[in-house]
């Protein structure tokens, strides 16, 4: 086995911070020390780097059909930019189409990924359609190492599950183990919203913002923990975005629940103000959509406060071509927009170098949180003997730009197009091999491998 | 230098869990590895055994003076017994006493614990007379490397501090960059409360627990929480130990404020069910007393929230002869009990085993966090390189059985006595030396340090 | 026109309490004093009696189609009871049929209710199809007094309107400046519990009550309360049962928000321990059902503080021989039971002289608050010149027992039978005329009379 | 006895409103009817005007020594400039001195008070000081008609108790059927803010608001509501300004708890923008001071949501030349403001006639709910037989400014100088006397009479 060895950084862990080597064979760690006296096929110098464990970011879209087009990385793309911005694992939703089995979309989103990824990957399971023969399949999908369960709470007729079908499903994946996740937000209530909108000529991206209020995910977060809580199932809310739907969970608390929340580095770092009175809006038309100042103090403290477990991206990037799509109707914009290369570094400069977080908790938030809540610890999310080779170099100090012109997502714009970084991830290890170094990938489409995830350990 | 291996344990941390050897060379951890290809002066097998971060039991007190005699464990056979427990650092209370200086109390507990504690120690400086000058002294205490301030909000006359006092000690506090801890109890109430029982003639150890009512420390804690939100200092309440208090932190976290929590193992274990009709239930006075089984659940349930960071013991022995100053009036009874020895055991075996939190989570918050918040990491709390080799080797099947005839805590009784425990704590590991092993004491009096510690990183 | 003076009786309304005369000419009272000057055609002496306004119901359901039956009492004998009682005005629910109009149904109520009632009535309008045409006929209905607009947020596929309805029905509401009620029960929950519990033979009438836990009413209250408060409608919750439910409304308060709410006698008064093994509970099947000891002593204290501001019945009374259409499937059990004939006794006996209510907050509850909410005052829910004289005698210290030989509602079992009770309403006046008096019914079928409602007032 | 008639009012109560006649013999009201057939001796048309029951402004502060001068209105001028507004009943504060007795107190308030109040008042007894011998004075002063017992948790070492106090006086209380009311900041945190500012060379009454944060007030109000549950005692809070405070009363309802508030009309109409950069602020030095606009929002919507049951003045009147006693240090400049004439116009212009509240709200939070509180119902707070016939007639169109230069208070200025309001209280009964009408003062020095107070009545 090829052996290679990483000498004098600042490795940091959720857990550590300690100036010394790491050694791995072959796809896995197998020493840590102080000037370890070992020789290696290959050796890095991290000397005045930080070396954290690779990123996760459970929560993205790649290549996923949605409102009549595909998101536009597709899964070697998306984590090849994935890789770029130190992430090394993603875990993308396989979407049930209602009225079709669990199988036959597992079925299709392997035939995407399979030998396409470039960084390691797993799926959760989207719900859409719980009946008899869907709660057949459960046990399956536990058993086959999809442990997680995504629920939407809007987006009827195409993805949305109702209350009754919310219970049954909690009820037959607390059965085997698993975790029930949602998409958080009063679709019935959005959909009038918008309908309003639409109606009233109110066409531009601001009334995708406008459509879906605060109440709309304080509301569902509220309903889904309720549910939870009577079913006694595991539960995560995906991408929570503000203090109304955080208080819910804070409040739960008090009956001694617990609910995971991940919120997405966005909600963290812009607002509301972005959606203007032109199209341009168009680029950060997500659901649920920027929030307010007030929000992004909430979602800091939320992560300080340890009730704030993950940060993703929900990465979900389509093209100003696609966004087009809506021009005349915000309603036909296709929701979501690229993140998943630069979730880390923005964190990082905006986070820790700003002192709003210390960088055991960069590391929870990104990475260790994740592999815990997803079943993949300890294999993923730390750096320890026997764990994946999964790591990254931080320059802390080097400053750079994020621009469309140099990310590697297939996106023709960021959201933070001229944002300058202070913090630079230079390499990238994924199991034992050099991914990403200097800007150059390193390794190949098909070099991802599927993640096989078990319980909840945390 | 000496070197020793240990050998093959499963070395379980906050963010790791595998079976690996770990290489000490004098004091400190150096190598972590898998089958490492080392040599070492002494070799350990850990096969089939948990490897650990040694304990950090941030709540003792040892031999302090205390309604009118001394806790009955020294420094040295306090921290003698805290090892055989695998508690490998303890952080005692230094006790201004009121009308005199900071520093005058430092240089009596310094003359108590130098050259006497068998395990590493540091200190909390009680402040029970803020004033103009103690004020002073704040900032040089901070850089001696006392970082964490006590106060109590009950004891008035001797301890007990007003919230004018509380205000100015926060403000100096987070100038200094330290933690404001605090025994949150309504001390005004309860001195009402005993009074009231004393004139009724009710004089059992079951009125010390009726004069300590819920209310009392969920007030107190409140109170608390909100003057810190005011002065935005670091908080930290200790020995919290009921759901009425636990919800005015959670409530806390609506404004964004975090607050810090240290229970303590009796709370999770007992309740007041043992304050019966007699005087034997003298062995539990303690404040704030034992509280009600709803109470355990919440705490439980505060561990996995992540509400609740640290669980201490809050250490305070008194021989049964002792307790007898009170046979006549519970108001005369020491509070305290022995629990040093038994923190991390009871909590292995009621958490770990019995699936109510799970590894991580125990090194958590019998280590970890402690390190963390009281600014000893990542020096202590962890297992990692160039951190202090504090390990303890647990073999998780071993059955035992609590006694106070074999217990090492200068007390003559136990507060479990007779509790059968699964998980044995076999070797401790203290700064590289083999401190205990099989029962027996293999460090001597003096051979614990005090630690300076620095700010709270979490 | 005819006149009638009261004599002498203690008379109680919400702001009152003195010992006077009351003078009625034809409907009206003109002249409230001690000792008045005057003549009268008829006069009652009321002396050692209280004077109260006339109870008003606003949760009633007589002659309805429910389940393939009917409620078993119609207007005329519902109203002869609920006058039995000292109910003067009850308000009735028009249902809406799904797919048909508003304007429909009242047609079909207005047929049942017109010359047939004998006290007086008026009609919430329950919208089970909120629709672009729906939405025109609000305007008319509240200009014909009908200003309450109910909704189901259970029964789904009969009653039950989704949250998309919800914010248009709210928001067009509000523009006439009416009220929207609620059913708040999540209705999808409650349907996956019953099929369960059918799935796996568990069909007694206890099954009906483990069908609907707290936080099925916990949650929808939670979710009517956001809605309401979103789009700024006047909020009012029928028949709220529960800690978890109040604890809602509660919250809300926060938010600044006001949300009415309702509560029925049986939940003040009944529990689920008369759910027991075998069909005896199907006397009290109705939706919500009995709860637990815990949530009568909240709605108690919820009256107390001002938040339940309305003691109603939601009377729906079928006979057993209807009740054992459920005999061997609890889930085809007609929900009901009857209660408008005792709830005012029941309320004044349990209520004032058992000292848990004022006299003042007993007329608030039964009638003063109702008729500011529902837009009858001042002509209704109070003693003062101008109102409807609605008037009942009640002789404090006069005992008598609950049994359904001796009522009036057209119900073969009482809820109550053998209660004994203190305090008896003798003598009960209808718009001016002697309604009942001892015993006897002194107005006819068809005397009752449809009360046109407007604004909330209160 | 001279009878008194009042024509064709529109007579408003907290559940009635209807045009009428009320008919008075010798002090109390005898007969409310419509065209009342009767004679005599005076009549009053009040066509086109409300008739509603005379305030009671249930804390004010006449004569009172305070900060080494007195508040500048004496029994007389306070309750003549009262009736001027409409007030007809005010309850003052005897404070106890500490170190002496309650009666010691009362004998010296009733000096300055018997033989020269002009309109009606009672006490409120302050226990600065609780020790064995107040509290045998309790039930003295509960028989003797003062049965609301006032605390401080401010104004340390004048008139602030502890809560050691604080428990002893409400069991105490209780026992005896009375009611504690609490001025509830926390005087330490304000004494150490303020003796900061002061130290800082921060001496305007800016720095008087600033000692005073929101804090301080939620924090005792939580404390004081703790503490009243405890023990079972019907509370009080007196002068509530903020959203904090209140959140602490909404959150006490979730414990089943009912906590009275009165807020201050200065707080619903004014903000803390007053408190500008020079000594003009001093006119509002009050404490609590004035707070934000979010803080008057929460007022504004308590009373709507029956959780802010009383609307007071805290009138307490300084001279200009009083204030300026603070011109160099604001913690020396008198507290208190002038307010008890202006209270029922300004909240009727600006609650009533701007559609924030409904006239019957109007009379429930200016008297009919003071009255049931402090136990003078039925004979004051309402319009009943029997009752007292403190009446008022407002011209509800009639407009009118506010000025120091009419109005009747002995202060030169005025708070609320050059404010226009809509609705002029034109008459005003006490005990049927007209005591005030059309500006001249129609009652003489000495009418005024001290009212025995019983049980709350609520």
């Amino acid at each position: 086995m090829a052996s290679l060895l990483i000498r004098n950084g600042r490795v940091i862990t959720a857990d550590s911070d300690s100036v010394c080597d790491i050694l791995v064979e072959g796809e896995t760690i197998v020493a840590i020390g102080k000037n370890l006296p070992v020789q290696a096929d290959e050796i890095i110098d991290a000397t005045g780097k930080l070396v954290m464990p690779g990123g996760i970011d459970p929560h993205v879209h790649l290549d996923m059909p949605f409102m009549g087009t595909f998101s536009s990385d597709t899964h070697e793309t998306g984590t090849r930019a994935a890789l770029h911005g130190g992430t090394t694992t993603v875990i993308d939703f396989v979407l049930q189409k209602q009225g079709h089995s669990l199988r036959e979309a597992l079925t299709e989103w392997q035939g995407r990924a399979t030998g396409t990824a470039v960084g390691d990957y797993s799926f959760h399971m989207a719900v859409t359609d719980f009946n008899p023969s869907t709660r057949e399949e459960i046990k399956d999908m536990v058993a086959e190492g999809i442990t997680s369960f995504k629920t939407f709470m809007a987006y009827k007729g195409a993805l949305m599950i109702d209350d009754a079908q919310m219970v049954g499903l909690m009820q037959e994946v607390k059965k085997h183990g698993g975790l029930v996740t949602a998409h958080a937000t009063n679709g019935d209530m959005i959909d009038t919203l918008i309908a309003q909108h639409r109606a009233a000529g109110k066409l531009t991206p601001r009334y995708h913002y406008l459509s879906q209020p605060e109440v709309t995910e304080a509301e569902a977060s509220g309903r889904f923990a309720d549910i939870a809580n009577y079913t006694g199932v595991n539960a995560y809310i995906v991408h929570l975005t503000c203090e109304g739907a955080l208080n819910q969970v804070r409040r739960a608390t008090e009956r001694n629940q617990r609910v995971f929340v991940e919120t997405c580095i966005q909600y963290l770092l812009l607002d509301a103000s972005l959606y203007g009175d032109d199209f341009e809006g168009a680029k950060w038309v997500m659901s649920p959509p920027l929030r307010e100042k007030k929000d992004q103090a909430t979602l800091w403290a939320g992560i300080n406060q340890g009730l704030v477990q993950v940060v993703g991206t929900d990465h979900c990037p389509f093209m100003l071509e696609q966004k087009k799509m809506g021009a005349d109707d915000f309603s036909k914009i296709p929701n979501g927009h690229p993140a998943i290369e630069h979730r880390m570094e923005l964190l990082f400069s905006e986070g820790v170098m700003k002192g709003r977080i210390s960088p055991q908790k960069f590391v929870e938030v990104t990475s260790t949180n994740a592999a815990k809540i997803f079943g993949m610890f300890p294999r993923k999310g730390t750096i320890s003997i026997g764990a994946d080779a999964d790591l990254i170099l931080i320059d802390p100090r080097k400053k750079h730009t994020i621009t469309a012109e140099t990310h590697h997502m297939n996106c023709d714009y960021s959201g933070y197009e001229g944002w300058e970084l202070t913090g630079k991830i230079d390499t990238v290890l994924l199991r034992g091999q050099v991914a990403v170094d200097a800007g150059e990938t390193r390794v190949s489409k098909g070099y991802g491998r599927f993640i096989r995830r078990g319980r909840v350990q945390f």
